[in-house]
């Protein structure tokens, strides 16, 4: 079996703020193997940094390879990353952190670092979509909102090396209160997050759904997965609830149609994977009600079919990028 | 004197809502002379292409050079310009005009067009700021918004052609009725006609401002020149406005640079030169206040010193690239 793997190897780690996923690919960008463990990132930075070293260590033993197999590490983090340092990483509990020097030092492998969401549409670009698509914006709608740029086939980062940060997009100049991020923004309103928050207003104002049976009036442990379930069992307030966050993404989708004019607009990550079906149709037709007439014309605005393997196949492909660079 | 202009010539038009102004510049891009002429978009597109054309060959001839000395022409049209096309020109009343080919026919020069307000930001970044920024945004703010994209050093106008569209970011998904563009756009919120649009739903609330005097209250021919006047004067409803118009510009900059990370946010237009000294403080302090931390490290929000010169400039710029190209 060895033999049909093509040398050098890399590996991609998505540090997220739940579970860390890795992956070992090899020089054609195949995934082999992949761990996945808990975060538990209210153990501290350093126990974060061991279970992210033992898992690179896990997967390529695992493969049968030792780690001098492994030509470069690549890791997303959720957070804004610049020169080899997690500025700040809010779920993580992160900041001014030189997580490429502490990471070399313990692998003695190339290591190099970005923000998680970046790295996810470069993988989606990448393995996806071939490469082929010049300019492609990702948006992942997760416990926060998040994106990436790939504009001329390249990821762009910008100035502030801090660019794609599409949950910041301010979508609400009324600034509604929701406790936690910057008000009025994307994220506040159609992450997670947002729609529990969403839910938990409608239930305070009497509001009823069988969530509550499971989880009780504040919805605690929320997941998307629980979203879903209530869809399925035609639970109207989360109906209701999931159609109006569909049209918020669907306006902010729009927004960055008009502002980028990519071809592509790939929404990912653990809402969208639930709630694809009914939210999906509702955002085209919003983002299509708020462009300038004939703006639409050959763009495509889709799901990945990447799922978590996303985040670590991009760590991957941008650890290939700056070797071979 | 024509020993000092350094061959071959460019010409530069903006065809605006209102009046088309024409510049001839020497190949360092030095404005050598510009000629201004009503647009009168109501007589109907031949006559507009007729005052062009005029227009471009009184600005030759009045610095006594030939048409044969012009190298190139740019056009920066107020509309979505795709292969030559302006696809939709709302402020002229133009659908699908093949201006490029016609104007070649016309002159019987080389013509490139693009949009007014990428032509403005290529103006902007080429000669105000000497081509240095990698990245940079120009917001421009008038009867309309509009705005235009460098990255890399590079104009992008994206897949759709249409990049830039910044008055069609999503500010408010309350979506306010307005009457005009599309709801709950910047547009419609901060353009002069958002501006007329709120004094008005304040004057029929009651609403005392010294506007009315002179313009009636339905505000009538309500100019950026009339805001600043009402500005000056402490009128304190247009005052209000102000702010409220600087904070939304603001939180359309945090979006912005959020999702770009852009070195400079650039804001130009009739509305900005009117009125930059209430707004731009407010336009900085509110940018500030809905981005992540340290996001803003080394941004600059300025307005531009090129007034209507970047326009035409930009258009010239656009001429010498592509025929350089």
């Amino acid at each position: 079996m060895r033999g049909a793997k093509s040398k050098p190897f890399y590996v991609g780690v998505d540090v997220g703020g739940t579970k860390i996923l890795t992956g070992v690919f090899d020089a054609s960008l195949k995934l082999l193997g992949a761990v996945k463990m808990k975060t538990r990132a209210e153990e501290g930075a350093e126990a974060v940094l061991d279970r992210i070293e033992s898992s690179v260590r896990e997967v390529v033993a695992e493969q049968g390879l030792r780690m001098a197999d492994v030509r470069a590490v690549g890791l997303g983090v959720p957070g804004v990353v610049r020169r080899g340092r997690v500025v700040c990483a809010t779920n993580l509990g992160w900041t001014d952190l030189p997580i490429i020097q502490i990471m070399k030092r313990r692998l003695r492998r190339p290591v190099f670092a970005d923000n998680d969401c970046n790295l996810f549409a470069l993988g989606v670009h990448t393995v996806e979509f071939k490469g082929r698509p010049r300019h492609l914006l990702g948006v992942f709608l997760g416990t926060g909102i998040g994106g990436g740029i790939i504009i001329d086939g390249k990821l762009h980062v910008g100035f502030t090396q801090g660019a794609g940060e599409f949950g910041l997009l301010i979508l609400d100049r009324t600034r509604p209160k929701t406790g936690f991020g910057i008000r009025g923004t994307f994220e506040t309103l159609a992450s997670r997050k947002g729609m529990h928050w969403r839910l938990c207003q409608e239930i305070a104002k009497g509001g009823k759904t069988v969530l509550t049976t499971e989880l009780g009036r504040r919805l605690q442990g929320l997941r998307s997965r629980h979203l879903l379930q209530a869809w399925d069992d035609r639970d109207a307030l989360v109906r209701r609830v999931v159609r109006e966050v569909a049209q918020d993404v669907g306006l902010a989708v729009a927004s960055l149609i008009s502002a980028f004019g990519p071809e592509y607009v790939v929404l990912g990550g653990g809402v969208m994977e639930a709630l694809k079906e009914p939210m999906l149709p509702i955002i085209r037709k919003t983002a299509a009600q708020h462009v300038l007439p004939g703006t639409l014309t050959g763009v495509k605005i889709v799901t990945s079919k990447m799922g978590d393997a996303g985040g670590i196949t991009g760590a991957a492909v941008w650890a290939r990028s700056q070797v071979s660079a």
